[in-house]
Order: structure tokens, then sequence, then C-alpha cells
């Protein structure tokens, strides 16, 4: 352990008692919060993986963590704090972690990666694995045990689609915001449903029930007010949080809704299948099983109009080997898997050895 | 004449020469500029229209005037003050002014016409006629000689289409914005070229030299840095300054560039089809001749691929009576001509009375 800008978050540790087991550290750090998660390093289960409970043993939770939203300081500063708490809650120290895999949104260029590592090689002892990723990867990871392999589509607010490949080939598709046609997103679904109301209003659409669901809930009295709620302030997520009203209309019938809906799906679609192609997931004669891990509000599971079944349904049809997972478990749990499975091949290797 | 608040933004009048005859302004206020027309109140030609070329006597240039964008005292301040100019340029003062036609963006309910016609009155004196209008409307007003009937196209970094009877009914279609759906405009057909880059990028779209242009103009090295400089500045008219580049990538074969360009004569014909038939400019049987004015840098008839001449074909398929307008004239010009026929058509009555 050399320099570190923070040392009074670590001082809790000269207090800590002796004897707590190795342990692991998982990180999911996004623009809206950071979760950490302190689990136990168990030795593997039978068939070689962790098994289920997990043994999470404490979760703190933070703010931003993007540097490209915040600074690459406020970022750092948050990141620390966060795994500090962390272990200070599951009662550990430093010297007793074994890995730690930090999945942070906005790591997407491998010197990203090296300068967060350099960072965390100051903070924690030498023998400690450190991983460092992008904050899908933690999604994935939540889905396939730890195990970075398969295609991860996340579908909030904004979407991407994220591959890996077990030789360590990634690719991705969407995630580039609205402006840049993220239209099965949450922003996407929405903005396309705030603008089908304009449509009807001013005769170039077909007549539909968004228009009166969703000037309800605004409470204004005309779609011409529309533009003005719109344009007033300009969160993303302000617009998508309009989209159990998209799904609830369509479920009710409604066409246009419905036309929006189906078109999200292909959208989200065409993202994973976009990925499956590039890494060959699906084998060499298309059939090859791979898993599809779905995260996000939009691709959750608790209506009659399933997204996300439906976008399954949609890449089947080119890919029928498609194993699609809805993870039980958060993102910073998956990173935490991650950091475990690293640790444990890295560990098997040096036996070998 | 009463109380008002620049008083010495006219003090130019005193020292002005008696022997100036009967003057009109014409006042295009936008959200970039302002521009005052001072044009003489002559008799009308043979035909009862003004002849070309219009007698204009000055022009006067100033800054934004959307009450919207810059508050309402600071867009009277410089309504005011640019009438002022325009006069002084003119060698004339209030006295000699016979009409006034204000044609402001932002003007889009009566109340917001009745709050500027009273405005007006205490800076002119009362024998003077007023006319406080929407910016299309001088658009409209700069393609017909000044006459209040028929369909104006205008497309830009944004897109509107309004539509006046004789009447006095009105009707528009889009100009809600990039985030409500204004698909034919600059910012939008930018917007889906970038779209187009990006897609083909990560392997959901075909193959474009868009990349190669837009990349090269940008001087970017990677679709991937076109986040960056999309999100970098939210300036629509920075986006919408990319359009001709789509048009001369169309014109040279690319076939999403020229996906884009007819996309977007879809919408633009909606919109005029859409107001045309509401207020059924067409006549009963659909045929009837209506005046088209097209206005915008994306309507300009500049190059082979020509989006109004488009738009045309597409609007002359559902309505063989469609006259399209390229204004010679810009549209300060258009609201001073509105102005003199509104005078000329009351000076008209008082006589008859």
């Amino acid at each position: 352990m050399k320099r570190y800008r923070n040392r009074e978050v670590w001082d809790f540790e000269s207090e800590m008692p002796a004897g707590v087991r190795g342990v692991i550290l998982g990180l999911d750090g996004g623009t809206t919060s950071t979760v950490c998660i302190c689990m136990a390093a168990e030795r593997p289960g039978p068939c070689g993986l962790l098994s289920e409970p997990f043994p999470v043993l404490a979760r703190a939770i933070a703010g931003c963590s993007n540097h490209n939203s915040v600074g690459e300081t406020a970022a750092k500063e948050t990141i620390e704090r966060v795994m500090a708490q962390a272990l200070l809650k599951a009662r550990a120290s430093r010297s007793v972690v074994q890995a730690v895999c930090l999945a942070v949104s906005g790591v997407n260029h491998p010197s990203d990666q090296e300068r967060i590592r350099d960072w965390l090689r100051d903070i924690f002892p030498s023998h400690v694995k450190l991983f460092v990723e992008n904050d899908a990867v933690a999604a994935l990871a939540s889905g396939t045990m730890g195990k970075l392999h398969g295609c991860v589509l996340i579908a909030g607010t904004g979407t991407i689609a994220s591959g890996y490949t077990e030789d360590g080939r990634e690719a991705r598709a969407a995630g580039a915001g609205p402006i840049l046609g993220d239209w099965g997103s949450g922003y996407g679904i929405a903005a396309q449903a705030l603008t089908a109301i304009v449509r009807a209003h001013d005769g170039r659409g077909l007549q539909t029930t968004l228009t009166y669901n969703i000037l309800r809930e605004l409470r204004l009295s005309s779609p011409d007010e529309l533009i003005g709620w719109t344009y007033s302030d300009p969160s993303w997520a302000r617009i998508a949080a309009l989209v159990p009203l998209v799904v609830s209309s369509a479920e009710a019938g409604d066409e246009v809704a419905n036309k929006i809906l189906h078109d999200s799906v292909l959208e989200l679609a065409d993202s994973v299948k976009a990925v499956v192609k590039r890494l060959g997931l699906c084998g060499e004669d298309g059939k090859g099983s791979f898993p599809l891990v779905m995260v996000g509000g939009v691709l959750q599971a608790n209506r009659s109009w399933d997204i996300g079944k439906e976008v399954v349904k949609c890449v089947s049809k080119v890919y029928p080997g498609v194993q699609p997972i809805r993870p039980k478990v958060e993102p910073a749990v998956g990173a935490a898997l991650l950091a475990w499975n690293c640790f444990m091949r890295d560990f098997a290797n040096e036996l070998v050895c």
C-alpha cells in the first residue's frame, strides 16, 4: 500500500478484529448510484461455482461514479468511500480482500481500465486481484453466475447490448443515446408516444388513447401544452417514466401504442442480433446456445405485454439457441461473482504452476 | 401616444424633416434574428396589389425577439429598437406610419396577440393599423404578395406547416421540435444520418458513405467518437448544419442517405397534407388550387436532389391544385406586404362607408 488520497476513510481498519476470512468486493457504478457488495471468498461447490444463496456479507450504496458525469476525482472518492463502507459493515479490512471487481459506467477503453486499475493498486495490498470493467459486465455476470460469456441487453431509460466471448472478445450495439437513435429504450418508447399524440392532434396520425392517458397523467389539458412540458426539463428519465402508460394503453388494445412497443421490440432484438452475429456467440451453425441476460425496467416481466419475452421470440427466430435469463441478483453481486470466478481461476492456475 | 418604456430610442424624430409620405413597417422576429422593413405606402397597381420591385425604403436588423427565449421585456425592447432604426434609416417618424405588421415567433395564442397589440398602441399614434401574427405568417405572405391564404412549409433547423384561409381560419402541423418527432426538419435529417453511421458501425444497419463524409467533416477518426461530439453541445442548429453532406451523399448514390431524404420528404408532405385537409384549402372536390410557400434551407432549390420539389410532387398526388412558390423576398417584406394589404382593405372599406 502506497500513497492515496483519502486515508481517513480507512481509519476504521485499526479497530477491526482479526479472524475474518477472505472476502471479495464487487462494485456496480452507474450514473444514478453506486453499489458495493462484500462477499465471503468461499470455496466453490461441486460444479466449480459458488452455490446460492451467495455469501453476501454487506452492501453499501453511494451516488454517481461515472467519471464522464462527475469528473474523475469525485468518481474515485465515491468508489473508495463505498468500498470502505462495505468492508466496515462486513467487519473486514483491506488485508483480507482477495479480489475486487469494479464495473463502472463510462469505462469504455483499455486506457480507462488501466488508469483505474493503477489507482486501485495504490489502495489495496499487492496480492489483491483487481478487475475493472464496464457496468454492462456486472449486469451480464448477475445472470451468468459470474461467467463472462454471452449477451446482456439493458433497457431502462437508455439501452445497450453488450456481448462477451470466453476468449475475451467483446462487442456492443446501441447505447448511443436518444439523438443517435436508441429507439428501443424507455426514453425512445415514451418519446414516440408523445410524438404520436402530437401527430394525432395535428391530423398527421391515427387517434390514440395515449392522448387521454398521458395528458391526464401529466395534468395537461391539450396536446399543445405537451410542447412546453417536454422542453421545460431536458431529463431523459422524466420522459422514460411514461413507459408504463404506453404499455397499459397497448394492453387495453390501442393500435398506436402497440405499434410503438412492437417497433421497440424489433430495435432491441436488432441490437442483440448484431452483437451475437459479430461475436459468433451462436456457434458456426448459428444454432449454438448462448445466454441472453435481460436487465432494466423496460424488460421487466410484470405485465401481460412483456417486451422482454417478445425480444427473445424475435431473436430466437434467427438464433434458436438463445437462453433468456432475468437475473435474480443485482449487478453488484454479478461483479462480486465475476471477481470470485477470476480469483478462483487464477488461484487454480497458480496451484498447477 | 402614451407612456412607453424606451422614449430615448425615438429621440431622432425631433430632427426628422417633414415631407416623407406614408410608410408601412413589416417585422419578422425569429429566435435567431429580427428584421424590420420600412416600405412606402404606395397606391396599388392596376390589379389591386403593389407592383414589384417593392418600394422598400430601409431595412434594420437585431437579435432574438421570441419572448419564450429571451423574456417579454427584452423581446419588446428589441422590437421597439429595430422599428425605430428602420424609421431612422428611412428618414421617417412614427407620425407618417400607416400600418405595422409584427410577425414574431412564439406568438401562438390570441392572448399573445392582444398583449403585444396593446403594447404597440402605446408606441404608435392611434390612427396606425396594427397587426400581430406568428412568424409563419410573414413567411407565407413573402410568397403570396401579402395575401393571407394558402399553406406555408418552413424547413430549416426545425419545421412547421401553417395554413390560413381567407375567412380567417388557421391550422398547423409539426413544429413540435425534435423530441416530439419533427423528422423532416434539418435537425431530423442530420440526426438520422448520424444514427445511420452508428448503426452501420455496430452491425445493425447498412454500410454508408455518410460515415466517411461526416466523420471527415467533423475531423473524427471513428464512429465511437460521434457520441462525444453529439452530446458535447446540445444545439440543434449545429447538427442541422450537416444536411448538405446528407444531400451530397444521396446525390452520389448512397442508398442510406437517399432513404433518409425520401423519408423526410414524406414527413414534410404529411405536414402540408394535414393542414390542407383540415382547412379544405383544396376546395370541396379536392382539386382546387392553393399556394404552397416553401421557406428554409432544407427546401432550397440549389441541388439536384431537390427536397422541396419532391415534397410538391408528393403533395400533388393527393392535391393536384398545389401551386408551389419559393419566395423571392424575405419574410419581413412579407410582413410589410401583409400590413399594406390590410391597410388598403380597411382604407377601401372606410371610403365605401
